[in-house]
Protein backbone atom coordinates (compact mmCIF):
# COMPACT_ATOMS: atom_id res chain seq x y z
CA UNK A 1 0.00 0.00 0.00
CA UNK A 2 1.04 3.31 -0.94
CA UNK A 3 2.04 5.50 2.04
CA UNK A 4 -0.41 8.30 2.40
CA UNK A 5 0.84 11.99 1.09
CA UNK A 6 0.62 14.85 3.34
CA UNK A 7 1.30 18.04 0.46
CA UNK A 8 2.65 21.40 2.55
CA UNK A 9 5.83 22.29 4.19
CA UNK A 10 7.14 20.03 7.15
CA UNK A 11 7.97 23.18 8.98
CA UNK A 12 4.36 25.01 8.79
CA UNK A 13 2.48 24.68 12.24
CA UNK A 14 -1.11 23.71 10.23
CA UNK A 15 1.11 20.83 8.59
CA UNK A 16 3.09 19.86 11.54
CA UNK A 17 -0.32 19.20 13.07
CA UNK A 18 -1.18 16.36 10.86
CA UNK A 19 2.45 15.05 10.62
CA UNK A 20 2.83 14.99 14.75
CA UNK A 21 -0.44 12.18 14.68
CA UNK A 22 1.00 10.04 12.10
CA UNK A 23 4.13 10.07 14.05
CA UNK A 24 2.52 9.18 17.15
CA UNK A 25 0.55 6.54 15.42
CA UNK A 26 3.62 4.97 13.75
CA UNK A 27 1.92 5.54 10.20
CA UNK A 28 3.90 5.73 6.62
CA UNK A 29 3.84 8.92 4.78
CA UNK A 30 5.26 11.16 2.58
CA UNK A 31 5.67 14.95 2.10
CA UNK A 32 4.76 16.75 -0.63
CA UNK A 33 6.68 20.47 -0.52
CA UNK A 34 4.24 22.93 -1.61
CA UNK A 35 6.36 25.95 -3.14
CA UNK A 36 4.32 29.16 -1.75
CA UNK A 37 6.97 31.62 -3.25
CA UNK A 38 5.64 30.28 -6.70
CA UNK A 39 1.92 30.16 -5.27
CA UNK A 40 1.92 26.79 -5.74
CA UNK A 41 -0.86 26.82 -3.05
CA UNK A 42 -2.92 28.56 -5.11
CA UNK A 43 -2.40 26.28 -8.55
CA UNK A 44 -5.53 24.07 -10.04
CA UNK A 45 -3.44 20.99 -9.13
CA UNK A 46 -3.28 22.12 -4.93
CA UNK A 47 -7.29 24.05 -5.61
CA UNK A 48 -8.25 20.68 -6.79
CA UNK A 49 -6.76 18.74 -3.32
CA UNK A 50 -7.86 21.78 -1.05
CA UNK A 51 -10.60 23.93 -2.27
CA UNK A 52 -9.58 27.06 -0.16
CA UNK A 53 -5.59 26.86 -1.46
CA UNK A 54 -4.18 25.82 1.84
CA UNK A 55 -1.81 23.84 2.79
CA UNK A 56 -1.99 21.10 4.31
CA UNK A 57 -4.22 18.88 1.92
CA UNK A 58 -4.07 15.04 2.46
CA UNK A 59 -4.37 11.82 0.22
CA UNK A 60 -5.05 8.13 0.90
CA UNK A 61 -5.62 6.23 -2.41
CA UNK A 62 -8.80 8.14 -3.67
CA UNK A 63 -9.63 9.67 -0.68
CA UNK A 64 -8.11 13.74 -0.55
CA UNK A 65 -8.91 14.96 2.29
CA UNK A 66 -8.61 19.20 4.09
CA UNK A 67 -8.43 21.48 7.27
CA UNK A 68 -5.46 19.78 9.50
CA UNK A 69 -7.44 19.18 12.58
CA UNK A 70 -10.01 16.91 9.93
CA UNK A 71 -6.85 15.10 8.51
CA UNK A 72 -5.08 14.56 12.00
CA UNK A 73 -8.34 12.67 13.48
CA UNK A 74 -8.47 10.31 10.05
CA UNK A 75 -4.82 9.48 10.49
CA UNK A 76 -5.36 8.86 14.60
CA UNK A 77 -9.04 6.82 13.69
CA UNK A 78 -7.63 4.58 11.07
CA UNK A 79 -4.56 4.01 12.89
CA UNK A 80 -6.14 3.58 16.61
CA UNK A 81 -4.13 1.02 18.50
CA UNK A 82 -3.72 -0.10 22.54
CA UNK A 83 -0.83 1.88 22.11
CA UNK A 84 -2.09 4.96 20.29
CA UNK A 85 -5.73 5.95 20.91
CA UNK A 86 -5.48 9.71 20.49
CA UNK A 87 -9.40 10.26 20.10
CA UNK A 88 -10.80 7.75 23.14
CA UNK A 89 -14.25 7.83 21.14
CA UNK A 90 -14.97 3.98 22.43
CA UNK A 91 -15.87 5.47 25.57
CA UNK A 92 -18.15 8.35 25.97
CA UNK A 93 -16.58 10.76 28.93
CA UNK A 94 -13.01 10.12 27.65
CA UNK A 95 -13.73 11.23 24.03
CA UNK A 96 -15.93 13.90 25.23
CA UNK A 97 -13.21 15.54 27.41
CA UNK A 98 -10.91 15.16 23.88
CA UNK A 99 -12.95 17.16 22.86
CA UNK A 100 -13.79 19.85 24.79
CA UNK A 101 -9.88 20.49 24.74
CA UNK A 102 -9.50 19.98 20.79
CA UNK A 103 -11.84 23.16 20.81
CA UNK A 104 -10.42 24.82 23.75
CA UNK A 105 -6.84 24.87 21.63
CA UNK A 106 -8.87 25.97 18.40
CA UNK A 107 -11.11 28.63 19.81
CA UNK A 108 -9.26 29.78 22.82
CA UNK A 109 -5.00 29.15 22.82
CA UNK A 110 -4.58 29.40 18.91
CA UNK A 111 -6.01 32.50 18.77
CA UNK A 112 -4.04 33.80 21.88
CA UNK A 113 -0.77 32.36 20.40
CA UNK A 114 -0.84 32.58 16.70
CA UNK A 115 -0.54 36.80 16.04
CA UNK A 116 2.33 36.29 18.96
CA UNK A 117 4.43 33.57 16.57
CA UNK A 118 3.34 35.66 13.47
CA UNK A 119 4.49 39.10 15.16
CA UNK A 120 7.71 38.37 16.77
CA UNK A 121 8.92 35.28 14.54
CA UNK A 122 7.22 34.70 11.10
CA UNK A 123 6.74 38.78 9.96
CA UNK A 124 10.33 39.43 11.07
CA UNK A 125 12.31 36.70 9.75
CA UNK A 126 10.56 35.45 6.67
CA UNK A 127 8.92 38.92 5.63
CA UNK A 128 11.13 41.78 6.37
CA UNK A 129 8.05 43.13 8.46
CA UNK A 130 8.09 44.94 11.89
CA UNK A 131 6.61 43.16 14.99
CA UNK A 132 3.31 45.03 15.94
CA UNK A 133 3.34 45.29 19.67
CA UNK A 134 0.35 46.40 20.25
CA UNK A 135 -0.89 43.24 18.61
CA UNK A 136 1.89 41.40 20.40
CA UNK A 137 0.78 43.00 23.91
CA UNK A 138 -3.22 42.52 23.37
CA UNK A 139 -2.45 38.68 22.65
CA UNK A 140 -0.15 38.08 25.65
CA UNK A 141 -2.52 39.15 27.86
CA UNK A 142 -5.25 37.01 26.35
CA UNK A 143 -2.71 33.97 26.40
CA UNK A 144 -1.75 34.58 30.23
CA UNK A 145 -5.43 34.64 30.87
CA UNK A 146 -6.12 30.96 29.02
CA UNK A 147 -2.78 29.57 30.73
CA UNK A 148 -4.75 30.53 34.35
CA UNK A 149 -7.30 27.69 33.26
CA UNK A 150 -4.74 25.29 31.52
CA UNK A 151 -2.78 26.37 34.98
CA UNK A 152 -6.09 25.11 37.35
CA UNK A 153 -6.48 22.25 34.49
CA UNK A 154 -3.47 20.44 34.60
CA UNK A 155 -3.02 20.87 38.60
CA UNK A 156 -5.78 18.47 38.45
CA UNK A 157 -4.86 15.97 35.74
CA UNK A 158 -1.46 15.08 33.82
CA UNK A 159 -2.98 16.00 30.60
CA UNK A 160 -5.38 18.06 29.03
CA UNK A 161 -8.48 15.67 28.83
CA UNK A 162 -7.14 13.43 31.94
CA UNK A 163 -4.36 11.27 32.50
CA UNK A 164 -3.36 9.93 29.04
CA UNK A 165 -1.95 11.88 25.93
CA UNK A 166 -4.78 12.78 23.24
CA UNK A 167 -4.98 14.25 20.14
CA UNK A 168 -6.14 17.75 22.36
CA UNK A 169 -2.78 17.88 23.71
CA UNK A 170 -0.43 16.93 20.59
CA UNK A 171 -2.41 20.06 19.05
CA UNK A 172 -0.84 22.66 21.19
CA UNK A 173 2.50 21.37 19.96
CA UNK A 174 2.70 23.38 16.54
CA UNK A 175 2.40 27.39 17.71
CA UNK A 176 3.89 26.64 21.52
CA UNK A 177 7.07 25.35 19.91
CA UNK A 178 7.78 28.34 17.79
CA UNK A 179 6.14 30.68 20.71
CA UNK A 180 8.76 29.14 22.54
CA UNK A 181 11.97 31.17 20.06
CA UNK A 182 9.79 34.42 20.54
CA UNK A 183 11.13 36.75 23.62
CA UNK A 184 8.12 35.97 25.53
CA UNK A 185 8.99 32.23 26.06
CA UNK A 186 9.62 33.43 29.67
CA UNK A 187 5.68 33.39 30.39
CA UNK A 188 5.04 29.91 31.00
CA UNK A 189 7.36 30.13 33.84
CA UNK A 190 4.65 31.80 35.96
CA UNK A 191 2.60 28.05 35.33
CA UNK A 192 4.65 25.33 36.26
CA UNK A 193 1.82 22.65 36.08
CA UNK A 194 1.81 24.05 32.08
CA UNK A 195 5.52 23.57 31.72
CA UNK A 196 5.93 20.21 33.08
CA UNK A 197 2.98 19.67 30.66
CA UNK A 198 4.74 21.48 27.97
CA UNK A 199 7.94 19.76 29.12
CA UNK A 200 6.59 15.96 28.85
CA UNK A 201 5.36 16.77 25.61
CA UNK A 202 8.80 18.30 24.13
CA UNK A 203 10.32 14.82 25.04
CA UNK A 204 7.98 12.67 22.83
CA UNK A 205 9.75 11.40 20.32
CA UNK A 206 7.52 12.30 17.69
CA UNK A 207 8.02 15.94 18.69
CA UNK A 208 11.51 15.68 19.18
CA UNK A 209 11.67 14.33 15.32
CA UNK A 210 9.53 17.08 13.97
CA UNK A 211 11.36 19.50 15.38
CA UNK A 212 14.46 19.00 13.61
CA UNK A 213 12.73 20.61 10.66
CA UNK A 214 11.44 23.54 12.27
CA UNK A 215 13.87 26.01 12.33
CA UNK A 216 13.20 29.07 14.74
CA UNK A 217 15.56 31.44 12.63
CA UNK A 218 16.28 32.37 9.08
CA UNK A 219 19.90 33.22 7.86
CA UNK B 1 -32.78 9.78 34.94
CA UNK B 2 -32.57 13.89 34.72
CA UNK B 3 -32.44 15.39 31.27
CA UNK B 4 -29.08 17.52 30.77
CA UNK B 5 -29.24 20.92 31.18
CA UNK B 6 -27.93 23.43 28.80
CA UNK B 7 -26.62 27.01 30.38
CA UNK B 8 -27.26 30.13 28.22
CA UNK B 9 -29.97 31.84 26.39
CA UNK B 10 -32.08 29.77 23.61
CA UNK B 11 -31.65 32.34 21.08
CA UNK B 12 -27.27 32.05 21.26
CA UNK B 13 -25.75 30.78 18.54
CA UNK B 14 -23.19 28.79 20.02
CA UNK B 15 -25.88 27.58 22.22
CA UNK B 16 -28.30 26.57 19.58
CA UNK B 17 -25.57 24.76 18.05
CA UNK B 18 -26.01 22.29 20.81
CA UNK B 19 -29.69 22.25 21.12
CA UNK B 20 -30.35 21.41 17.69
CA UNK B 21 -28.09 18.26 18.33
CA UNK B 22 -30.04 17.36 20.84
CA UNK B 23 -33.64 18.13 19.25
CA UNK B 24 -32.16 15.88 16.15
CA UNK B 25 -31.16 13.27 18.54
CA UNK B 26 -34.76 13.26 20.46
CA UNK B 27 -32.99 13.68 23.63
CA UNK B 28 -34.46 15.47 26.26
CA UNK B 29 -32.98 18.61 27.89
CA UNK B 30 -33.43 21.91 30.06
CA UNK B 31 -32.34 25.07 29.24
CA UNK B 32 -31.07 26.88 32.50
CA UNK B 33 -30.77 30.79 31.35
CA UNK B 34 -27.70 32.79 32.33
CA UNK B 35 -28.16 36.02 33.05
CA UNK B 36 -25.43 38.62 30.66
CA UNK B 37 -26.74 41.88 31.77
CA UNK B 38 -26.32 40.82 35.39
CA UNK B 39 -23.03 39.42 34.34
CA UNK B 40 -24.10 35.73 35.47
CA UNK B 41 -21.68 33.81 33.05
CA UNK B 42 -18.82 35.72 35.14
CA UNK B 43 -20.46 34.42 38.54
CA UNK B 44 -17.98 31.71 40.13
CA UNK B 45 -21.41 29.17 39.89
CA UNK B 46 -21.09 29.40 36.13
CA UNK B 47 -17.13 29.61 35.82
CA UNK B 48 -17.10 26.06 37.66
CA UNK B 49 -19.04 24.79 34.71
CA UNK B 50 -16.80 26.94 32.14
CA UNK B 51 -13.67 28.34 32.95
CA UNK B 52 -13.92 30.55 30.40
CA UNK B 53 -16.97 32.27 31.98
CA UNK B 54 -18.76 31.89 28.56
CA UNK B 55 -22.32 30.24 27.22
CA UNK B 56 -22.80 27.52 26.84
CA UNK B 57 -21.85 25.20 29.56
CA UNK B 58 -23.55 21.55 30.20
CA UNK B 59 -24.31 19.29 32.46
CA UNK B 60 -25.01 15.29 32.36
CA UNK B 61 -25.08 14.19 36.07
CA UNK B 62 -21.68 14.58 37.00
CA UNK B 63 -20.11 15.71 33.61
CA UNK B 64 -19.40 19.04 32.99
CA UNK B 65 -18.90 19.80 29.52
CA UNK B 66 -18.27 23.07 27.98
CA UNK B 67 -17.31 24.69 24.30
CA UNK B 68 -20.28 23.80 21.94
CA UNK B 69 -19.05 21.85 19.20
CA UNK B 70 -17.12 19.33 21.81
CA UNK B 71 -20.95 19.46 23.71
CA UNK B 72 -22.84 19.03 20.70
CA UNK B 73 -20.37 16.10 19.53
CA UNK B 74 -21.02 14.39 22.70
CA UNK B 75 -25.09 14.60 22.72
CA UNK B 76 -24.67 13.17 18.69
CA UNK B 77 -22.33 10.13 20.67
CA UNK B 78 -24.31 9.67 22.90
CA UNK B 79 -27.65 9.38 21.44
CA UNK B 80 -26.66 7.72 18.18
CA UNK B 81 -29.10 5.84 16.66
CA UNK B 82 -30.26 4.42 12.80
CA UNK B 83 -32.04 7.47 12.28
CA UNK B 84 -29.81 10.32 14.04
CA UNK B 85 -26.31 9.49 13.21
CA UNK B 86 -24.74 12.98 12.92
CA UNK B 87 -21.13 11.87 13.08
CA UNK B 88 -20.34 8.86 11.17
CA UNK B 89 -17.76 7.15 13.51
CA UNK B 90 -18.59 3.93 12.39
CA UNK B 91 -17.48 4.03 8.97
CA UNK B 92 -14.09 5.82 8.42
CA UNK B 93 -14.50 7.83 5.12
CA UNK B 94 -17.56 8.97 6.04
CA UNK B 95 -16.15 10.28 9.40
CA UNK B 96 -13.72 12.03 7.73
CA UNK B 97 -15.98 14.38 5.67
CA UNK B 98 -18.05 15.12 8.24
CA UNK B 99 -15.16 16.80 9.95
CA UNK B 100 -13.83 18.22 6.88
CA UNK B 101 -16.78 20.14 6.73
CA UNK B 102 -17.37 20.68 10.51
CA UNK B 103 -13.60 22.41 10.61
CA UNK B 104 -14.74 24.19 7.47
CA UNK B 105 -17.58 25.67 9.31
CA UNK B 106 -15.46 26.76 12.19
CA UNK B 107 -12.48 28.15 10.16
CA UNK B 108 -13.93 29.44 6.73
CA UNK B 109 -17.50 29.86 6.83
CA UNK B 110 -18.12 31.25 10.53
CA UNK B 111 -15.09 34.25 10.86
CA UNK B 112 -16.58 35.03 7.32
CA UNK B 113 -20.49 35.21 8.24
CA UNK B 114 -20.47 36.07 12.04
CA UNK B 115 -19.06 39.55 11.87
CA UNK B 116 -21.67 40.26 9.53
CA UNK B 117 -24.25 39.44 12.18
CA UNK B 118 -22.80 41.10 14.70
CA UNK B 119 -22.22 44.03 12.64
CA UNK B 120 -25.81 44.24 11.84
CA UNK B 121 -28.21 42.63 13.25
CA UNK B 122 -26.31 42.51 17.24
CA UNK B 123 -24.91 45.28 17.48
CA UNK B 124 -27.40 47.82 16.31
CA UNK B 125 -30.16 46.33 18.08
CA UNK B 126 -29.32 45.08 20.81
CA UNK B 127 -25.90 47.48 22.14
CA UNK B 128 -27.43 50.59 20.27
CA UNK B 129 -23.94 50.60 17.96
CA UNK B 130 -23.61 51.62 14.56
CA UNK B 131 -22.54 48.73 11.99
CA UNK B 132 -19.11 49.25 10.62
CA UNK B 133 -19.39 49.14 7.06
CA UNK B 134 -15.64 48.31 6.30
CA UNK B 135 -15.94 45.07 8.59
CA UNK B 136 -19.51 44.10 6.90
CA UNK B 137 -17.75 44.78 3.43
CA UNK B 138 -14.57 43.01 3.84
CA UNK B 139 -16.66 40.17 5.62
CA UNK B 140 -18.95 39.93 2.32
CA UNK B 141 -15.72 39.04 0.01
CA UNK B 142 -14.72 36.00 2.24
CA UNK B 143 -18.44 34.49 2.76
CA UNK B 144 -18.77 35.12 -0.97
CA UNK B 145 -15.42 32.98 -1.77
CA UNK B 146 -16.67 30.75 0.96
CA UNK B 147 -19.90 30.02 -0.94
CA UNK B 148 -18.00 29.37 -3.93
CA UNK B 149 -16.46 26.35 -2.70
CA UNK B 150 -19.94 25.75 -1.25
CA UNK B 151 -21.62 25.57 -4.70
CA UNK B 152 -19.44 23.36 -6.22
CA UNK B 153 -19.17 20.66 -3.34
CA UNK B 154 -23.13 20.74 -2.80
CA UNK B 155 -23.53 20.59 -6.92
CA UNK B 156 -21.79 16.99 -6.24
CA UNK B 157 -23.33 16.36 -2.69
CA UNK B 158 -26.38 16.60 -1.44
CA UNK B 159 -25.41 17.40 1.93
CA UNK B 160 -21.52 18.75 2.90
CA UNK B 161 -20.26 15.74 4.17
CA UNK B 162 -22.35 13.69 1.20
CA UNK B 163 -25.68 12.39 0.59
CA UNK B 164 -26.90 12.55 4.30
CA UNK B 165 -27.04 15.30 6.51
CA UNK B 166 -24.58 15.30 9.61
CA UNK B 167 -23.29 17.52 12.23
CA UNK B 168 -21.34 19.33 9.40
CA UNK B 169 -24.39 20.86 7.76
CA UNK B 170 -26.49 21.31 11.28
CA UNK B 171 -23.63 23.33 12.86
CA UNK B 172 -24.50 26.03 10.17
CA UNK B 173 -27.74 26.85 11.32
CA UNK B 174 -27.13 28.76 14.07
CA UNK B 175 -25.43 31.88 12.26
CA UNK B 176 -27.08 31.35 8.86
CA UNK B 177 -30.73 32.19 10.32
CA UNK B 178 -29.23 35.60 11.86
CA UNK B 179 -27.47 35.96 8.75
CA UNK B 180 -30.87 35.49 6.73
CA UNK B 181 -32.22 38.58 8.64
CA UNK B 182 -29.55 40.95 7.72
CA UNK B 183 -30.20 43.21 4.45
CA UNK B 184 -27.65 40.81 3.01
CA UNK B 185 -29.40 37.63 2.57
CA UNK B 186 -29.77 38.07 -1.34
CA UNK B 187 -25.94 36.68 -1.40
CA UNK B 188 -26.95 33.31 -0.72
CA UNK B 189 -29.22 33.66 -4.67
CA UNK B 190 -26.14 33.36 -6.41
CA UNK B 191 -25.55 29.96 -5.23
CA UNK B 192 -28.61 27.79 -5.97
CA UNK B 193 -27.36 24.67 -4.90
CA UNK B 194 -26.70 26.25 -1.18
CA UNK B 195 -29.93 27.99 -1.29
CA UNK B 196 -31.63 24.99 -1.73
CA UNK B 197 -29.37 22.86 1.01
CA UNK B 198 -30.02 26.08 3.12
CA UNK B 199 -34.01 25.47 2.59
CA UNK B 200 -33.65 21.56 2.60
CA UNK B 201 -32.39 22.80 6.32
CA UNK B 202 -34.75 25.35 7.52
CA UNK B 203 -37.66 22.77 7.06
CA UNK B 204 -36.16 20.07 9.37
CA UNK B 205 -38.45 20.06 12.49
CA UNK B 206 -35.41 20.46 14.75
CA UNK B 207 -34.34 24.00 13.13
CA UNK B 208 -38.46 24.79 13.23
CA UNK B 209 -38.62 24.68 16.54
CA UNK B 210 -35.66 26.19 17.93
CA UNK B 211 -36.25 29.10 15.31
CA UNK B 212 -39.22 30.23 17.30
CA UNK B 213 -36.93 31.35 19.75
CA UNK B 214 -34.45 33.21 18.09
CA UNK B 215 -35.72 36.54 17.21
CA UNK B 216 -34.26 38.71 14.34
CA UNK B 217 -36.14 41.98 15.86
CA UNK B 218 -35.56 43.39 18.76
CA UNK B 219 -38.85 46.03 20.35
N1 LIG C 1 -7.91 25.92 9.02
C1 LIG C 1 -6.84 25.52 8.12
C2 LIG C 1 -5.82 26.60 8.05
C3 LIG C 1 -4.73 26.31 7.06
C4 LIG C 1 -3.83 27.52 6.83
O1 LIG C 1 -4.13 28.64 7.27
N2 LIG C 1 -2.71 27.29 6.12
C5 LIG C 1 -1.84 28.38 5.76
C6 LIG C 1 -0.40 28.00 6.01
S1 LIG C 1 -0.06 27.70 7.75
C7 LIG C 1 -2.02 28.66 4.29
O2 LIG C 1 -2.07 27.75 3.47
N3 LIG C 1 -2.12 29.95 3.92
C8 LIG C 1 -2.28 30.39 2.58
C9 LIG C 1 -3.63 30.98 2.30
O3 LIG C 1 -4.50 30.99 3.21
O4 LIG C 1 -3.82 31.45 1.18
C10 LIG C 1 -6.22 24.21 8.62
O5 LIG C 1 -6.23 24.00 9.85
O6 LIG C 1 -5.77 23.39 7.81
N1 LIG D 1 -15.90 28.73 21.36
C1 LIG D 1 -17.00 28.93 22.28
C2 LIG D 1 -17.54 30.32 22.11
C3 LIG D 1 -18.64 30.63 23.08
C4 LIG D 1 -18.97 32.12 23.06
O1 LIG D 1 -18.28 32.94 22.46
N2 LIG D 1 -20.08 32.47 23.76
C5 LIG D 1 -20.46 33.86 23.88
C6 LIG D 1 -21.94 34.04 23.65
S1 LIG D 1 -22.44 33.54 22.00
C7 LIG D 1 -20.13 34.32 25.29
O2 LIG D 1 -20.38 33.63 26.26
N3 LIG D 1 -19.51 35.50 25.41
C8 LIG D 1 -19.15 36.08 26.66
C9 LIG D 1 -17.68 36.18 26.87
O3 LIG D 1 -16.91 35.69 26.03
O4 LIG D 1 -17.27 36.74 27.91
C10 LIG D 1 -18.10 27.90 22.00
O5 LIG D 1 -18.21 27.48 20.84
O6 LIG D 1 -18.81 27.48 22.93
Amino acid sequence: MAPVKVFGSAMSTNVVRVLVCLEEVGAEYEVVNIDFQAKEHKSPEHVARNPFGQIPAFQDGDLFLFESRAIAKYVARKHKSADADLLREGNLNEAAMVDVWTEVEAHQYNPAISPIVYECLVNPAMKGLPTNQKVVDESLDKLKKVLEVYEARLSKTKYLAGDFVSFADLNHFPYTYYFMATPHALVFDSYPHVKVWWESLMSRPSVKKLSANMPTSWP
